[in-house]
């Protein structure tokens, strides 16, 4: 019995199984003292899964993060809350986890070279897929296991973990759509990271779905942090036929995005309509209250460490079924997306 | 010639230096023009410090991250940031930096203890400084050079840079202080951790300056994280004789206390004077906006990476003085802190 089957059993998620093994103070008494009763009952024995990882020779899993692009995507306590959620993963199967910096403007490919050269760790978690990323093939070329959090274009099967980035889109342009709204501007990232692409195709789709036309001028590909957020919202609105909502895929983009529009006289919520990616304690600071996207960021980190662990399992024979998941987020509605266009 | 002496010569800070050097967008074209020509005339190169790290086995400095009490006390974007600079200041010695997260609820010396047998790296950056941390002992008698971000009350002698908080707090409770403020409320670390001890310290030390005295149920020691700041503010308002004004000492905690006491029908900087720790994409999302304090987040990260680089030169022999160094941090003037208290 794993940890899986343990709160399939309780019928709660594994992060809230993992947190109450582990004694953590955000799980009621009563939730604890529940599952520590199953634990015992059912034979639970946390390191069990440590046994299919023994080939390894470091006992260490290595997450390659790379921090201007991590950042500017996602923000930066996402990885913080999602660590926590891989590191109490990887404990269940006795392993260590490690983070890999790459250096700022150092070829990603050459950093994961001289790691693998070095042997500093057994399997890898991959952050900031780029829509053409030869990690991808390197790790593959060599048989080393590894996750992607996030896809790519390469046209080999890999294992992967990406967030629902298609149903975020569909469900933040129909919810503009549905106010009235026509004109709809994207921020969303470079085009050299994996996922920018899933976002202006899904925004294409959802335009299509709504009957709007697509216009190229509504749609800045950049950083999407703070300052990007704030300098692309000035932008989009001295275009002559400006846009009468905004969608923001970054995490810190809508703080820059809220001060633009105010400095323009320009209240969020009142004046124009807002939806931001994800709903984190930097969204949860702005006023009016911003409409995005809730995610179970430690169940992912989970899931990462979960998917390594069958990665490292296949590599030493195991058959194993390929990873390949696409991880939901929940609308949650606030106070800056519900007014309706100028008529 | 090394970046520091760079940075002297043009008079700029080593972070602008180092980001020009990296060609980093944002550094000027004027400036990145000016640092790259003055690094060719004055024979600057880059990997010359790395000599005196030869003796390095792993080439590899390890940071050692507590998610716990790390994100609790500075929030998650301060070591994102941090990191970045620790990470350049490491490539201009030749070393990789990796970060190694110590598991929720494991204890930090057999972590510790862990890594050190099984040698993942040469030496070591330490944070979440306990008021007693026997991993500052553990290190020193192994001779392993290490740097810690934060103070402890081991009594030998040890590498250290922490920031500035002595003077934060002066800052803050004169400034309430100055405005009329006799009932000053404080949300610290918990006492576990060693700033939370200088932070209490400090803010008596200040209330007797200003001739006020300290009460005990005005000083909560908690997590310092965004639930934490709401139920504290709410806990604080509800004293029968209340206080007028509140400094925070957690990078989320403001965003909780602002969402507390609106649940009150208090606005902060209107019913309530507000001061929080640091300058962060969270607290600029707040409105008001919360004054804070500012620090160069890079440039720390730099000093610590030279400061490990001394360090292990020290362990080679080489006569290099201890360092102990308190980070400055500015104050930034909001609209959270001005209301004088009712009379």
């Amino acid at each position: 019995m794993d940890i899986r089957d343990l709160a399939r059993q309780l019928g709660l998620s594994i992060g809230t199984v993992s947190r109450a093994l582990n004694d953590r103070k955000d799980v009621s008494a009563a939730t604890r003292q529940r599952v520590l009763e199953a634990a015992t009952r059912l034979g639970y024995t946390p390191n069990q899964s440590g046994r299919t990882l023994r080939s390894g020779r470091t006992g260490t899993i290595g997450f390659m993060l790379t921090l201007e692009h991590d950042s500017a995507v996602h923000g930066d306590p996402f990885f913080m809350a999602l660590l926590e959620g891989v590191q109490t993963g990887l404990a269940e199967h006795g392993l260590d986890l490690v983070v890999l910096l790459a250096r700022t403007g150092e070829d990603g490919l050459t950093f994961l070279r001289r790691h693998v050269a070095r042997g500093t760790v057994d399997a890898w978690l991959l952050s900031a897929t780029r829509y053409e990323d030869s990690r991808i093939d390197f790790l593959l070329d060599r048989r080393i296991p590894f996750v992607a959090l996030g896809r790519s274009a390469t046209a080999r099967p890999f294992a992967w973990i990406d967030l629902d980035f298609e149903s975020v889109v569909a469900d933040a342009v129909a919810l503009f759509a549905a106010a009235g709204h026509r004109r709809i501007g994207l921020v969303a990232p470079p085009a050299t990271i994996n996922n920018s692409h899933i976002i202006v195709d899904s925004y294409r789709t959802a335009l299509d779905d709504a009957g709007i036309t697509f216009d190229p001028a509504l749609v800045h590909n950049g950083d999407t942090d703070e300052s990007d957020g704030e300098a692309t919202a000035r932008q989009l609105m001295a275009l002559d036929d400006r846009p009468s909502a905004l969608l923001l895929m970054g995490e810190t983009a809508p703080v820059g995005a809220y001060r633009a529009l105010r400095g323009l006289g320009l209240e969020p919520g009142r004046d124009i309509a807002l939806i931001g990616l994800r709903d984190s304690p930097t969204c949860r600071a702005l006023s009016p209250d911003l409409t995005c996207f809730t995610l179970a960021l430690e169940d992912l980190g989970l899931a990462l460490a979960q998917g390594i662990g069958a990665a490292v399992a296949s590599r030493d024979g195991h058959d194993v079924p390929l990873l390949q998941q696409r991880w939901p987020m929940t609308l949650r509605l606030g106070d800056s997306h519900h007014i309706r266009p100028p008529v």
